[in-house]
């Protein structure tokens, strides 16, 4: 089924303990449609960039076969730049720039061709912004979202609109403990269920994610890797890995849940062991398949009798 | 098999945003013996406590089978006390107050009928004491150890000492790092193993456990509680259930191990469902069997094709 990504292109100047890239490919909808194009077709991408847009990115992305009839070039500005630091232990950035530019005006239009997509993944941006993405899409046939502690402390009342018409939710653990001032994951999770999603995914970075819905909790281990080279845009190949299988599936059964949680997973590893989408641009469905079994060996064990 | 646990017994008094406890028992020995006490028999404690130790105590441990033969009393001294408050979101606690009393000349003799334990596991006391132990035991099967931040910090050379003759390690995550100052958890954990112990176990508390050895890594899940009464003792209560296990099935292959994490956590997840040892009590195996399946349908899935 085709699968529709809203969210930022940027380019990405990133320094870690281990090496740095420079103006690398980045953004959101960078990462989710990537890891998504490892499952779902089309893959469809709603963004803004600027005139200084290189075209070997253009390149990369179509190589992927990710439709760019969406990406909007605006000629006269730049595109979004973000430069970081990451220290040792890689819980600690830095963000040492952040320039909007082409971003700070980003006004998605839907493509005509992109208004019967089935699945939906809305990268963090405005919460008006996304609903009115939502606005132009002919009923989804499910709607995954994104969102970060900047909206869930300056625009609550926005967020509270977008999630009632939101299906999946998808936010790391400090901000589901922001957005519902719950301590306890389970329980932020289902205050997060009540505002308007029926399935809440809680990443926990080196600790895994958690699955909620209301019959449901899974929780997914983290894949032990022992060097992180880049960890940004682990979180979008998160979402994207897990929106892509749903979009290929089109099973929202709760074993196919837990299914698309632990390829999401597997694309966030690969993510982190190089630099921008380095790992992302060639990956073999053996390699996935693969990291999919892996963490099945992480986390079973038998009955125990 | 026999299962020997040298530790210590206390009188906590514990305040949680849920109620509180006065002088209840407590302690790493009571914790370890009490939910071993479910699996391995006997279960054998050397501890010390003081004249003014409850009878009702005594008769509460002796209801689990435990056998006291090494629970010294010193008539003039009082019982090992500490009083401590968590806050709301349970990761933080204040200690108010620790009076070692009895326990700070704690000088554990192992009974002659003790000699020949197959399992040992020693809480966390002084490393020195814990090598002071093994050093009466006839070549016990297994050594599983306890530390903390303080003997990492205080006694480094003599824990480095202890480590070489142990054969599993359990530590908390942040108690992992600052032994091998290593931001990574398995990388941290394959310097403990560098260090002595074949078996590395490290707590997460909310996020579980990891289980690591030279040739496998296991990654548990916590128990997704909504209401956690009092967290004391649950690290403790997982050690217990973890050596209880293998006491009873002698069986250190990588799959048993997996059980025994398992084991460990549900002991543990039960452990902070009420006040000091009151859920520890009178758990069926019934009850234990259906934790052990909930840790299953929590954390796995099919082969996803």
């Amino acid at each position: 089924m085709s699968l529709l990504v809203v969210g930022s292109v940027a380019l990405d100047s990133v320094e870690t303990p281990f090496g740095k890239a420079e103006n690398a490919l980045g953004g959101s909808a960078v990462y989710i449609s990537m890891a998504a194009s490892y499952f779902a077709a089309p893959v469809r991408v709603v963004a803004v960039v600027g005139g200084d847009f290189p075209k070997k990115y253009v390149r990369l992305l179509e190589e992927r076969a990710i439709d760019l009839d969406g990406l909007k070039v605006v000629d006269h500005a730049k595109t979004f730049r973000w430069g970081g630091r990451y220290h040792y232990d890689l819980n600690v950035r830095d963000s040492l720039y952040t320039e909007l530019n082409a971003f700070e005006h980003f006004d998605p239009v839907i493509p005509e061709g992109y208004r019967k997509s089935s699945y939906v993944c809305l990268g963090n941006i405005h919460p008006a912004l996304q609903r009115k993405v939502l606005g132009q899409i002919d009923g989804p046939r499910l709607v995954i979202g994104d969102t970060m502690n900047y909206w869930i402390e300056n625009t609550a009342d926005e967020l509270q609109k977008t999630l009632k018409v939101m299906d999946v939710l998808i936010v790391n653990d400090s901000e589901a403990r922001l957005l519902t001032r719950e301590p306890n994951l389970v329980k932020a999770a289902k205050a997060i269920i009540a505002m308007g999603p029926t399935i809440v995914i809680i990443k926990k970075g080196e600790h895994g994610a958690l699955l909620v819905t209301k019959e449901t909790i899974f929780s997914a281990p983290a894949y032990p890797l022992e060097t992180i080279y880049d960890p940004t845009g682990a979180g979008d190949s998160f979402a994207g890995g897990f929106a892509g299988w749903l979009a290929k599936t089109d099973d929202l059964s709760p074993e196919n849940l837990k299914r698309a949680v632990i390829y999401g997973s597997s694309l966030a590893s690969f993510c982190v062991e190089r630099f921008s989408v380095e790992r992302l641009r060639d990956l073999t469905f053996l390699e996935i398949k693969d990291r999919y079994r892996s963490f099945m060996s992480l986390s079973h064990f038998d009955d125990g009798v």
